[in-house]
């Protein structure tokens, strides 16, 4: 991996600098699978099952004659018998620690009156249609069912729907079906790609447009997420390739650094992997972990391309590689120091953080409870990972008596007059004038 | 006013539908004035003074010599001199109130052991780098300085921006200066429209860039917004022209709902003011009293045109006109009718609700304390209005013991390997390894 040696901070800014992904004709290509879908609806999903999905034509059809695009409640049931005990109890506890989490993002609504008379609340609601998309492949990422579901169902959005493309026996993964089905979650289409997040934002015949749609996916899924937010729809966050940042002192344990940058990389060949460390001993330690762990792990071509693009920074000391950090704003950041906490408290910058040598980034991916949709390229400076929040929204409310508003008259009148709202002026003025004909002081 | 009489449901979300604005050519303008300012930094700014706000080429030099961008200590001083006291006092009193609704959007942090040695905790932040856009105009909407600076405040943020356009002699409005002053902001520059939103979203030699922007405009800064989101930087929300839906039964009194409607109207000719209730006696009254008004207000020509693409709807119950404002989902809510908070415990999708007759618009965009920067164009589906949590995100925290990751090991292993993430699982086992061979069993 490429080692920087002690950069000067005006070098950080670029050293930093998330790598473009080749975006030429996506957007086009994007656009053309948005309207698609957007004008033919169910046909161009089903159209899309069997050219990109390669289910067979007509098979989903057979599946579920009345709503093909639909998972079947017997499709559901059958899932149940096909994910193994020990994949059941696994889903069970971590489903457990992330409720026990998020459970505490409560909503803190209150009312106050802000002068006699005004009382002005503020109150937290569930959107009420939302869309999780989960993606496909060879061994989906179910996890993140939980990681979406469970705080939807926190939140308590009165509807929810799930998006994932079939196979290509037009089934879809047990495992997505069974921790759907967990987590409350019944209603399940066959549909993938930009086409799903086209479904979720226009509707289709089967499918309800939504309010907000959530989940990953592949380039394809994250332009159409950006694209469809100039139709009205809102997305979680803007999403890239994934990252982890870990900073180690003399306290850290280069085999589980490697570990953990190792983990990083396997998301794929654009998932970036940084090491920043206090020595040159520490940089080289690692170094020679990596090389030892990565034989003995499958996919060792896609590891080598994502490290590639990975690189380590040897800086002076604790301070340096936190200030470092939050110019990279990392999605995972990983404290393999001493006094983990101390350096924790000072992070304003990244997704989600994780203490000491036994704070592996998969247990945050899992189980600890936190929420592993978090976000990437630097938007880790304003966005926050998945929340209850996520799901909701506020409301505020005010209600003046005659009396507030006679208190709050001359206020609202003086403002909207050096405004130059004459209209905003009268509106309280004829509400006074007529308090003033029922009740002439 | 276009008046409908009990439109079945299946025609409401076409009623509802918002006029879209004619955007042609407008994503380039802007996307050039987004170079422009990218490239040429500072130099842009200023010659879009001259050519934009009609500076008088050097004047802004002259002003300021050190920086011809930012205003100057003595302009802040100057401007605490014209602001008239009765002005001040308002300014005064709303602040108060603002502040007093916004103090209460508490953190509410917390930390939970998930599962005995996983210890979690979310934490909010502020947001580091904010900008605040405050458009120019003869009379500014200085109010909206208390809008966004208030909860950056209680936010914490520890740099806030505040960028608007000078006028021709180089000034900026003294009441902008006021309120920024009186919020803490003292760091100001001279620029507007989509020249300050890219300076702020990129960086100039004096303007250092932002991880967030804030702020209403034209629709040139609008678009520019949601352009420079494509390149990392956030914004507040997707914006749109003002709206406001009036639910009116028999206790309203049509004088004030009239009121209301016109002063909406008065923000500008693509805003939307909609009243729907329930009969179509309240609609005349109601009309009547708009053509009456009309007459007293200046600017009338604005105010008819506005009118001219607002409608009104008469619909059979409260129910009914609360499900058609749930298809709206209206930036302002005034409910006009019996029982305001009853129907008020039933709203999901409005930006700011107002109850009863004495609760005008006009109120919450000037001074109750609830906020005016609100979600329009049917965003209030999804997002809410700006509030401290706008200031904020949040960061979650993880820190296992040995025990912790012994205790979870189990669960994330298993799950990592039936997602393939042989590596991720691998980083658990590393460590267990290792504290098996300090404390063999």
């Amino acid at each position: 991996m490429k080692t920087y040696i002690q950069p000067s901070p005006d070098k950080w800014e670029e050293i930093c600098r998330k790598r473009a992904v080749d975006e030429s004709g996506l957007q086009e290509k994007v656009g053309s699978i948005l309207s698609l879908v957007r004008n033919d609806g169910d046909k161009a999903l089903l159209d899309m099952a069997v050219r990109f999905d390669r289910v067979k034509e007509g098979l989903l059809q057979q599946i579920n004659p009345d709503c093909p695009l639909k998972v079947t409640e017997e499709e559901f049931a059958a899932a149940q018998g096909k994910v193994a005990p020990e994949v059941k109890a696994a889903i069970a506890k971590a489903k457990d620690n992330i409720e026990s989490f998020h459970t505490r993002q409560k909503a803190c609504d209150y009312s106050v009156e802000t002068v006699p008379g005004v009382v002005c609340s503020y109150k937290r609601v569930p959107i009420r249609r939302v869309g999780l998309y989960i993606p496909g492949g060879t061994a989906p990422l179910f996890s993140t069912v939980l990681m979406l579901a469970v705080p939807a169902q926190i939140a308590g959005c009165p509807d929810v729907i799930l998006c994932t493309p079939p196979r290509a026996d037009g089934s879809v993964d047990e495992h997505i079906l069974y921790t759907a089905k967990l987590c409350g979650i019944t209603t399940v289409y066959k549909c993938g790609g930009a086409g799903a997040i086209a479904a979720m934002a226009y509707g289709t015949e089967s499918i309800t447009k939504r309010d907000k749609i959530f989940g990953p996916g592949n380039h394809f899924v994250m332009k159409a997420k950006q694209m469809v937010q100039g139709d009205g729809v809102a997305i979680d966050m803007p999403a890239g390739p994934s990252e982890v940042m870990v900073l180690a002192d003399e306290t850290a344990v280069p085999a589980f650094v490697a570990a953990d940058l190792l983990s990083q990389a396997e998301h794929g060949v654009n998932s970036q992997a940084v090491l920043v460390c206090t020595s040159e001993g520490i940089a080289k330690a690692v170094q020679a972990e990596i090389d030892r762990q990565l034989r003995v792990l499958p996919r060792q071509e896609l590891l080598l391309k994502s490290l590639e693009g990975s690189f380590m920074c040897v800086l002076k000391d604790r301070d340096d590689m936190l200030s470092f950090a939050e110019t990279y704003a990392p999605e995972h950041l990983i404290l393999s120091v001493d006094d983990p906490s101390e350096l924790a408290s000072r992070v304003y910058r990244a997704g989600s953080v994780f203490l000491g040598n036994y704070s592996p980034e998969s247990a945050g991916d899992y189980a600890s409870g936190t929420n592993h949709t978090l976000p990437t390229s630097s938007w880790a400076r304003s966005f926050s990972g998945v929340g209850v929040e996520s799901f909701c929204r506020h409301i505020s409310f005010q209600g003046l008596s005659p009396e507030g508003l006679r208190g709050l008259s001359d206020t609202i009148r003086t403002m909207a007059d050096a405004e130059g709202l004459a209209a905003h002026s009268a509106a309280v003025t004829v509400r006074l004038s007529s308090l003033e004909e029922a009740c002439p002081e």
